[in-house]
């Protein structure tokens, strides 16, 4: 039987894991692949570069609070910010279906470029290709970024005790989306949380100098980062789950069609593990910028040595938050 | 009337042109971008560094001579190349249809990851994006790259008498993309061109010290890029129709449909201005490169101001080679 490309292969979980580490990485090998980081680290005349890349499929493309020009920049500005790195170049790749709106195609650019300006990057370089009407589904955008590292997170010194914050409500987008494409025909103020975080991580560096890891839950959601997080530590994560913020219609959206909000995506969120020490002042710090005001601690590094996340209930009940294996939603960016 | 995306803003020619000058650069406008280079010329603590990228969408993405993988990593190597850059390092993003071939993937991964070894880059980030069944058709490849500038070429020092050098036969990758889509039935000799172009790039730096400038002729073909690099310098150029050199195969393809081989892609041959006195030199450290071996000294600049590109025939009628406007054969790359 000839085996094939699925949806669940360009999730955030572990099919898209599979691929990785069974396709390409054997092919592709080097240490700095490898490392599977969200930028590459790289070494250039005495000078450390961070280099990254994501592609955006999202539809519809234009959305509730953001578009696919937004999605672009912030995605790839995000990659850098949780990496340590202040963003500082990017490129944009366009892949255009035959017949697509000039009008749509100029709203996309002029928010890409608010976007870029909002994230203080430049957009330096690009391309353009089109393909006949039925070859690509309106518009996808590629974008590659280069930064410089303003700090180096310490993942190897997450130690039982170290706390879990995270940056704002998650799930916003992949609801906002879902709720775009479904057009649920009724009013409801729920916007993409899509957004710049570098200037969020240059806050919250000089506030916890020792941050272990930053990452942004996007493809997989919360669930999927804090596994990936705490892979290869020796240790285990504790979430409560009264302590995770999560919008009212966010937990609707869910009830209604049956998704785990601990899956689904953000756009312009951060999880950070800090020493417990720091976690305060740094819970202070990030509630102090715009893009932070309702960052939470919701949760512990544990000494359980299973690599696992658990989430504890307000009822006093506990399960474990697996890496997701499916897709909730494709296309989601 | 609703103004549309049409085949040809992806070509290499006017419309494509275009839609930079009038869609993008005047919302994105920043110098780095208006300079239109093949890549952008960045400072980063006190080095240089160049950044590029392309997309790429062939149909169908496995020809004679290579495949979108091959092609993926050619192509911005060759950007790094002829902007006078060492490439170093190369982003990858795979935008895959649902119901794709693992295999094929797999095939074309494999072709990417010789292609990076042969030009001596390393693959150092990645995405992976799936759409569902119909949503693209089967496999794009975004590619950015990263160099560092090993010389700084002088378009400005352009002058009547510099010598216009090309490094291969012209065509050959358009031609065979060709002959593989329309399968034409019967045996023919004719591969893609699809070449890493940093080494021969090496060897011609110290051979002219003072080459003007080189292009890759890729979309547009051989036409479009004389044409680029005669902008704005207030000169014209005059190539001879017999000095170029071309494959019969190609030619035979041409006669058949009607394609004009002045405008087709190459995507492992560069074109090249270098002063008088150098290009003797010049042309035998081409020669003496296995991508250079049928280099040949098609034409020179002229002092006519009208920054035109003449062909002469071997009749001695001279014809103007405008900018192209349609596009020949979509999906080259």
């Amino acid at each position: 039987m000839e085996r094939k490309i699925s949806l669940a292969h360009g999730s955030g979980g572990k099919l898209a894991r599979d691929l990785i580490e069974e396709v390409l990485l054997p092919r592709l090998h080097n240490e700095t692949l490898e490392r599977l980081a969200d930028a590459a680290d790289l070494h250039l005349n005495g000078s450390r570069v961070l280099f990254t890349t994501d592609s955006f499929v999202v539809k519809p493309i234009e959305f509730p609070g953001g578009d696919i020009g937004k999605l672009a920049v912030c995605g790839t500005i995000n990659d850098l910010a949780v990496s340590g790195g202040r963003p500082l170049w990017i490129s944009c790749g366009l892949i255009i279906e035959e017949g697509f709106s000039l009008e749509c195609l100029e709203r996309i650019v002029e928010s890409l470029a608010r976007a870029a300006a909002d994230g203080g990057v430049s957009v330096v370089c690009g391309d353009t290709k089109v393909v006949e009407r039925g070859g690509a589904d309106g518009l996808f955008i590629n974008t590659a970024g280069i930064g410089i590292p303003i700090d180096d997170f310490t993942p190897g010194n997450i130690q039982p005790g170290d706390k879990v914050l995270v940056s704002g409500t998650i799930g916003d987008h992949e609801a906002a989306v879902f709720r775009a494409r479904e057009d649920l025909g009724r009013k409801m103020d729920l916007d993409s949380d899509c957004a710049p975080l570098g200037g969020l991580v240059a806050t919250m560096i000089p506030a916890a100098p020792s941050i272990r890891v930053m990452r942004d839950p996007t493809r997989g959601g919360l669930g999927a980062v804090l596994n990936e997080l705490i892979e290869r530590t020796g240790r285990s994560i504790s979430i409560e789950e009264d302590a995770i913020p999560i919008k009212r219609e966010v937990l609707g959206i869910c009830d209604l069609v049956g998704f785990d909000p601990l899956y689904l995506a953000s756009e312009g969120r951060l999880v950070c593990i800090a020493p417990a020490g720091e976690a305060q002042t740094l819970l202070a710090a990030m509630r102090a910028h715009p893009l932070g005001a309702d960052a939470a601690l919701i949760g512990e590094v544990t000494a359980d040595p299973h690599e696992r996340v658990y989430l504890r209930t307000p009822f006093g009940g506990s399960r474990i938050v697996s890496m997701p294996t499916g897709v909730q939603l494709p296309r989601i960016c």
